[in-house]
């Protein structure tokens, strides 16, 4: 058939110039046999915990659990129900996975030029061995083909993970989390590199859905009851302690806002003691959270852990689709976001001190060059994660090397994170960094801003040592 | 002579690339045949009302009217006066239109590397024939040259309309306008598709000068006596009917911010009350806006007409060229916007229904990526618009194509607008958009991210299809 | 050995394409032995008050007064006290020159892809002679090399002056200063043209470290008793005319905001009241300093001095660098600017007046094609000075000419400043420009977008005519 040739380019993302894409060439042959450091997403630890555990269906895998493909497909009409986005209250959407598939081919050309369109076609062709352009016509053929193949024991997670040549993987763990899954992990003697990270953020924020119960969970967990403000420091300070025995190397932090601002124990504790009684105020809540932030790099220091910091998403804009279907469908939206005197009282306290690393995730790129690189460049502790969410694509790359390295120097960046919860977008998704990194770094050669032997080791920092050395792992 | 071979060059605004550039004409080549959708735009309907109108003087046709051209020269200290600006006052202005021509000649260095610049190249060159670089030197044969020109019938406004391949052509038109133009324009049997768009702004915007006026002309248009909220909503339903069947698809919308906030009743009322005793606040005019920009996308979802929302313009920024020479005079300077908050509102109401497309506008590109991106890449009611003013140019059409399509993808774009007051650069400034859209598809094919067949769809939906679906011509 | 024939790319910064890469060196071949005109910097006006002034060791010349490059190092953990900057309390330093010199050259890597690092290059390769690259291994043998070079004659200041071909260097002089060295260089008889520059943000700041002090230092040199706000009008007039007479051609002055607004007589007189004894707020401070802008535009229309304006940066935000080493320590972090509605007082007052020329200068790229272009291209008093500080770098540059020219053309632009106090880095910053420039230039080239004789005259422009014109030198 005409389309049976497909394949992905071997020269994709990199400059169409013959003698940047030759330098390019040779930066990417360094690393791409390189082993993948994967130091911040959100696989299911489940799926590595049990030997035997599956994918299940192509839709399962490819659609169903990924916002990043059926929002696109959301915004041009088609329903979550028909692509069997499970409602919270039960009811009923598509269980028929094949017209889910049907559905998601017949739309696949919205990803045209997109990255998720990048990483699909690179799971397909490279995980799957897909030889043809997925169309409507086609659909239920390339069903069938990755059907076969998921059946396979070659393409359980556990088996994927050494195929994708992945030497340490973290996973993303809500702070009151006993770490059952890592657990078993550990119990079954298996060798994968998998670790934990502590995700406080339903616990610091007084004003999350289910915060109570997250309060009762963290007790459990931690051993630790929390009545007050400085049990709740210590039951932190234990559980923190616990995730690191579990291999943890990193904390993970997500808000609104950067902001930060010490609270004294006074104030500390009557603010805890009004979320207690369900009575804290939305400006409560901002104030324990920027002061949280600054505990926790406190406790950092302390006990060595990378903390990461997310900023500028609005949660769930769309309140229908956030009711219907949940968390995480797609419709969080960013918005603006300021570091300089938000970030400034925590950096006061700790950021001259290089025993702490912070790592900053932005989604509002006009911060790159005014703030973030400005501060990377000078505070010993901070360091800048790479572009994220939106950013995880080829411009978005491109524009934060153009952005950040300038100012930054690229010896305050942390190298690549992938972020997802789809684990086979996991090889595709570095893929892309190394490629535009090669050629962002070869189009430094061609304008005689580095010589090769400078743009190799760059290469190899960026595609490995950056995120090693910066995630201590 | 030695300027007399001049010419455009037929690869301009393609990458130098060999492969690249090839890739690109060959888009391009498929796309430029295609005949012209201008769903929005300013060309006065009385142009095309009556097959005698012409356009008078090269100064009158190129650089009188054109706000985009005389401010350039007014920033290097040339007098509006100078270049034939009519004055509020009727003060004496230079009405010799071959010293005007002569000015603007000796200040065409000024445009190098702008998109003014380049449309008027396109202008000359190929509307006109001209075939010398215009300088101060040539000024005048080049006036002759163009005034003969004017002479013939063949440059009469409805002779270029055809000869431009305009299939349609939608001009901006106040609510209470009572579409004389257009009915001269049907009456007259003339085949040309010119349609009205239906903007409210004067009669939204308490504060508008002559809003009273304004609402005395929507009674008088609608019949419908304006007396309260109440009839003010039935007035603007019935007027958006009158519009519908004078062939109207679409409404437009200015103002300063994209802030939406619903009233109720009573809160309407009372505030239109104020208005109507001319006692509104500019808090209950920015608060009547937000609500009544809620009431236009529900009136669309009834009529079916498509919604277009321009947002971040600080109208008439220079007191005194406002005050001398009236609005509309090149000193309207855009200002930071915010959708993720503002249009949140809206979005509630009726971000989720198919039936509404809502087309937005910026003029702070910081939005493209943060904001309007992922919005478009999840709310089905939403499409954005393209770049606009001082964007609609070829580093604004890349950075719009850079930082939009990765998220929203190109499906949740509306193709192009020319946007423009000034008729003969229509050709001209699609003319750039084709070029530009297709030199970026090209990219990505050189770059290995999508192939040639998908590109050559993209690029007649760029060129043709999407603007033609979006605006439902 | 192996790295000895180290030099510069000869095409550095230009882009690979060959026919790009051929016009943009034609057109550099064009500028590149042009005088330099340096309208705005931060050289100590003593080096070259006496003709036997020299730079000291090479950690004086390169690492100790450089915050450019001494906050890279400290950034990755390296005490400043370990680089020799001296602290405020006259403690311990690093004072082996050699041993910083060692750190320095351990840590060259950290500057691979930076301005700084280009910078670096540059004055190593071409200023001093050195043929390897900078290394830990080698540093102390190339330390040996620019010593011997920095003993003889031909490295004193004067005599790289005249080697650099400084056409005119402007310094950066408080309100306050008498001149001395400037006084000295014409009492010397030298005929290089160094010009003083008049800023008095200490004595406009009324919060300002030392405002008090600064206050009486100007009575003394203007020779006013400054007790009033009119007394200290008079006193800035009077002392701008010294400046004249010193050869000064402009102001400059540094705002957080470009916050500007009017005070009443009364109310600027009643703020300065309480600044003389102490009680000054924050609002105060603010209010003053936006109204003396609107003030000191006034005297630019007076006088003829061109006005500067640097906005956006929060200075000294790390308060232990600040504390114990004081002022411009690279830790000067920049926050979001507001033009449009910020400026606005000012240019309703002064904006259409020719005779003025504001030269504005930002920290927030996302306000150079938002508000600064538009505003430059239609305000006759209005000019854009170069990227700065942060974005005084090749994508600094390339942004600038992409998100600028379009909508303010290039002759709203105001050439280049390098706005250093590393004297040796002066050739270097302004070949990046030219470099880039030039390149830039021949990317309009080859996209058809100007013609090579059109360039070929903005190259000229850009390296040269812009700043001397805009500066009217």
């Amino acid at each position: 058939m005409t389309t049976s040739n497909w394949h992905l380019s071997e020269n994709r993302f990199f400059d169409p110039d013959p003698a940047q894409r030759r330098i390019a060439g040779e930066l990417y042959a360094g690393v791409t046999g390189l082993p993948i450091v994967s130091p911040h997403g959100h696989v299911d630890p489940r799926l590595l915990a049990d030997e035997t555990a599956t994918f299940g269906t192509p839709a399962d895998l490819f659609i169903i659990p990924d916002h990043y493909v059926f929002r696109m497909l959301y915004s041009q009409g088609v329903p979550l129900e028909a692509l069997g986005v499970p409602r919270v209250d039960g009811g009923a959407v598509e269980s028929d996975h094949r017209k889910i598939w049907q559905l998601f081919a017949e739309h696949y050309h919205l990803f045209r030029g997109t990255p998720s369109g990048a990483w699909l076609d690179h799971e397909l062709a490279e995980v799957f061995g897909i030889r043809q352009k997925l169309t409507g016509v086609n659909a239920q053929a390339i069903y069938d083909e990755i059907a076969a193949r998921l059946a396979t024991p070659a393409f359980r997670p556990r088996a994927l993970f050494k195929r994708f040549n992945i030497e340490v993987l973290a996973t993303t763990d809500a702070a009151d989390d006993p770490l059952a899954h890592h657990q078993a992990m550990r119990a079954s003697g298996w060798d994968g590199r998998v670790v934990p990270t502590f995700r406080p953020d339903t616990v610091i924020n007084l004003l999350a859905p289910g915060w109570t119960a997250s309060m009762d969970a963290l007790s459990r967990s931690s051993g630790v009851e929390i009545r007050s403000y400085a049990t709740l420091i210590r039951a932190l300070e234990d559980q923190r302690a616990y995730f690191k025995r579990m291999g943890a190397t990193a904390t993970d932090h997500a808000a609104v806002t950067a902001f930060t601002a010490r609270l004294n124990a006074a104030e500390a504790e009557a603010i805890f003691q009004r979320a207690l009684q369900g009575q804290a105020s939305a400006e409560d809540a901002r104030r324990f959270t920027g002061h949280m932030l600054i505990e926790m790099a406190r406790m950092s220091i302390d006990d060595g852990l990378v903390m990461q910091l997310h900023v500028g998403s609005i949660r769930g804009h769309n309140a229908l689709v956030r009711e219907r279907f949940g968390a995480d469908k797609g419709c969080d939206i960013p918005t603006s976001s300021e570091f300089t005197h938000n970030l400034r009282p925590l950096l006061e306290a700790f950021g001259n001190d290089p025993r702490l690393t912070l790592i900053l995730f932005t989604l509002d790129e006009t911060t790159y060059a005014r703030e973030l690189a400005p501060l990377a460049g000078h505070y010993p502790a901070l360091r800048l994660g790479p572009p994220w969410w939106f950013y995880d694509s080829p411009n978005g790359m491109r524009r934060y090397f153009d952005q950040v390295i300038e100012t930054a120097g690229l010896y305050n960046t942390a190298g690549f994170n992938d972020d997802t919860r789809a684990f086979c977008s996991i090889p595709a998704r570095h893929d892309v960094w190394r490629r535009v990194g090669c050629d962002w770094l070869a189009g430094l050669v061609v304008r005689g801003q580095i010589d090769e032997a400078d743009a190799a080791e760059m290469a190899h920092d960026l595609a490995y040592g950056l995120a090693k050395r910066a995630y201590r792992l």
